[in-house]
């Protein structure tokens, strides 16, 4: 192994950190050594990257034993609440399952968490000795984002956490990557009358493995029960046999109500998954394809550091978005000089 | 220009075809032409491509002229005979219009074409002079099918065609890929009882413009109508004041039924669509991504080409699929092994 010491991202200090004592910690468990490891996933410095992409090529054996569940809503339906909630009803039936969440940064307002920070969120759960909650490291990197994400999950894997927790913002495009890189999809949905059921978006209901109907409590509970019967008509409508159909279910975090028949329908879910062998066979596709992204993602970064100004990459994406240059022309031009240079 | 002759495909003897008179015929509206140049997109070998790509490039400045519609259905939901009626309805209105259709193959009954082969195919639709009709050059080939697709569409518009409908078969990804191709995707459905309803394909309801419930005439028009009020629910969900909720038609091309106001619900959708810029947004978007596969698909074919005994693309893709390659990692070998050869 040619790195055995790296400079540790965002330590102000230099500090020395040795390779295979963060590797030999991570398969131990150790929190300070994957946090250390995720940090330099984060980072914007080349030199990192190598050695997180490095680290993570070495741990690969001991990853993907885990259940990738994805959490997506609206703001304001209670994604962080739920979470927490959910999480301890896990620990409940199964106390010895150890639990990462991916929160969305909540230093953003803008991402949709909440201003009041760390602190607050997740607060009784994050205490939990078995559970481990890291902000996404997606914070305005663009296309990169899921990808760190996916390799975020992984390095948890490999620090032996079970059940790993993606929350994802139910708006722009950030749930349709996280739905692509989960074993199980739940949508949180709030409680609405017919005219404000409106705006929902679309294509988001085709990702959802169980749909939660949460804040089921109060004045909200008889609407929420309404609406269950109009999902539930909306996914008979793409049910067969041998399909999985999504199951509405009602339930309040608040109230702790109705958490835990989401974790054993969600356990229900993922069985079925590994029974049709679409469970290993949607994990294969999903390697997959975040090698090709990960090939576009560092093509893209190579022609950048190629271009000349004969060919600006910003001047050839232009003139195809105005038509002037074909596609296929286009890509054998930008191979061309990249492999001649 | 360094093409100056070239062989054309499919033609059994070598018949020396002179490429400047391809492109002066193409931009003529020769139907000879147009033929040829999409024979040559068609073919598998190297320098037929080659001119393709070529005479699409010098022909792009005439595309983009068309509205692009893709039109889905599981097979016998009729939708040879209720393109040929649409055809016909948009004709009548606008008889200066100039139509062209990709069909799927219809000699092979996998892909859901009548095995009664081309000629009863949209017989009288065919034979009009301001029509031309072609089947899919998807036949079989793996990723690239919908890529040429995409590009006989902008030979066709380059010929002068001002609608194109791409018919595409409701089963498997086909219909994902045209869906995100085209300026407006039409789903025709068959009406059903409830039961039957089931087993529509999930996230189809997602790319879908305009809804054609067909076959709406005799014994089918009562559960038709019930349809409709299920699918406009459906709709309803996700439907919001800006946004385009796709309208649900009832029609029976037999009876040539409600098939003219399906192109006056879809020239509504396309103004729309012209209004809120989303239309030249998309088709930028669509032009971007085709450019994003066809960097893939010829970095792929590099790589196959550049492979070693050291660095077979199977065995690399084997490895990520069974966890023991990161991703990241075998795309930067992967680019390394093709600069440095």
């Amino acid at each position: 192994m040619c790195f055995t010491n790296f400079r540790c991202f965002k330590s102000k200090k230099l500090k020395l950190m040795n390779y295979n004592e963060t590797i030999e910690g991570i398969l131990k468990g150790s929190r300070k050594h994957l946090a250390k490891a995720i940090s330099l996933l984060e980072s914007y410095r080349e030199d990192d990257l190598l050695i997180a992409q490095n680290l993570l090529d070495e741990l690969m054996p001991s990853t993907g034993k885990s259940y990738r569940i994805g959490i997506t809503g609206i703001p304001g339906v209670g994604k962080s609440t739920f979470i927490e909630a959910f999480g301890e009803e896990i620990l409940k039936f199964e106390p010895k399952k150890k639990i990462a969440v991916i929160t969305i940064d909540p230093s953003s307002p803008k991402r949709g968490g909440s201003i009041l920070g760390d602190k607050v969120r997740m607060n009784s759960l994050s205490r939990h000795e078995n559970v481990f909650v890291r902000p996404s490291p997606s914070k305005g990197e663009q296309g990169g984002g899921a990808l760190k994400t996916y390799e975020t999950c992984l390095l948890m894997e490999a620090a032996g956490y079970d059940i790993i927790i993606i929350e994802t913002l139910g708006v722009g495009q950030s749930e349709y990557k996280v739905g692509q890189m989960v074993d199980a999809f739940l949508l949180l949905h709030m409680p609405a009358t017919g005219d404000e059921l409106q705006g929902m978006k679309r294509g988001i209901l085709e990702l959802v493995d169980l749909l939660i109907i949460n804040k089921c409590d109060g004045k909200l509970e008889h609407e929420g029960k309404l609406n269950k019967k109009i999902f539930e008509q909306v996914f008979h409508l793409s049910a067969t046999k041998k399909k999985w159909s999504p199951p509405v279910l009602l339930a309040s975090s608040k109230e702790k109500e109705g958490v835990g028949v989401v974790w054993q329908e969600l356990k229900k879910f993922l069985l079925h998954q590994k029974k049709t062998r679409d469970f290993q066979k949607k994990r294969e596709n999903q390697a997959l394809e975040c090698f090709n992204q990960q090939l576009i993602f560092k093509l893209n970064k190579k022609i950048r550091e190629k271009e000349t100004k004969l060919l600006s990459y910003e001047a050839i994406q232009e003139k195809i978005k105005n038509g002037l240059l074909c596609p296929s022309k286009a890509a054998q031009i930008v191979l061309e000089n990249l492999m001649k240079a």
